[in-house]
């Protein structure tokens, strides 16, 4: 499991502090069998999902993650739950990566906000 | 996408009446491989899981599913992320699930309270 939470943290990090600075640099974590469902939109392929990123309608954002929940889905591929929940657009966003070359690309990632009840 | 909307919506309608009628019978849905993480905690094997559900300290819960999302891992296997916005408790919960004779296993389970900004 410690290997698991250090490989969820690294790519958490790396994720959002690239998503907030440069989001066309996301596309490299993505492949042509990678699926991303925005706010219950499912969009399939690294091109339409770097296409829907960068096209999202704000400039800047700020990503601050309050929890980080990490699983082995085999024993080296983490599937990871990121969840914001103190900020003024909380989000849910789950990740499932798989092991590429030394490093891991993003199979399966589901984003939805988190309206106040 | 069309059949594993179709399967994810099966089994959460099922997880979650399960969960709000009687949580025991939610232990054959886990094998021994299984990991649960609740609030931060990772728990592992159907008989831990088990032990953790029905020890929850409430008898009586309901769940309203707001929105669900799936996505094929592989061809075969979905991932599927609920979200209840607009309830007094505020969750989300991620299931991996794995064919196992016909029907799916839960794998992979991640659950967080979503509390308000």
């Amino acid at each position: 499991m410690a290997e698991i939470n250090a490989i969820a943290k690294q790519f958490v990090d790396f994720y959002y502090s690239t998503f907030d600075s440069n989001r066309a640099n996301l596309s490299s974590l993505y492949r042509e069998q990678s699926m991303l469902t925005w706010e219950g939109t499912p969009i399939q392929s690294a091109t339409a999902i770097n296409e829907k990123l960068t096209e999202l309608p704000f400039s800047k954002v700020q990503h601050k993650v309050e929890t980080l929940d990490a699983q082995p889905s085999s024993p080296t591929i983490p599937s990871v739950m990121v969840d914001d929940s103190t900020n003024a657009l909380q989000f849910s966003q789950t990740f499932h990566l798989i092991p590429d070359g030394g490093s891991y690309y993003v199979l399966n990632d589901i984003f939805r906000l988190n309206y106040g009840g």
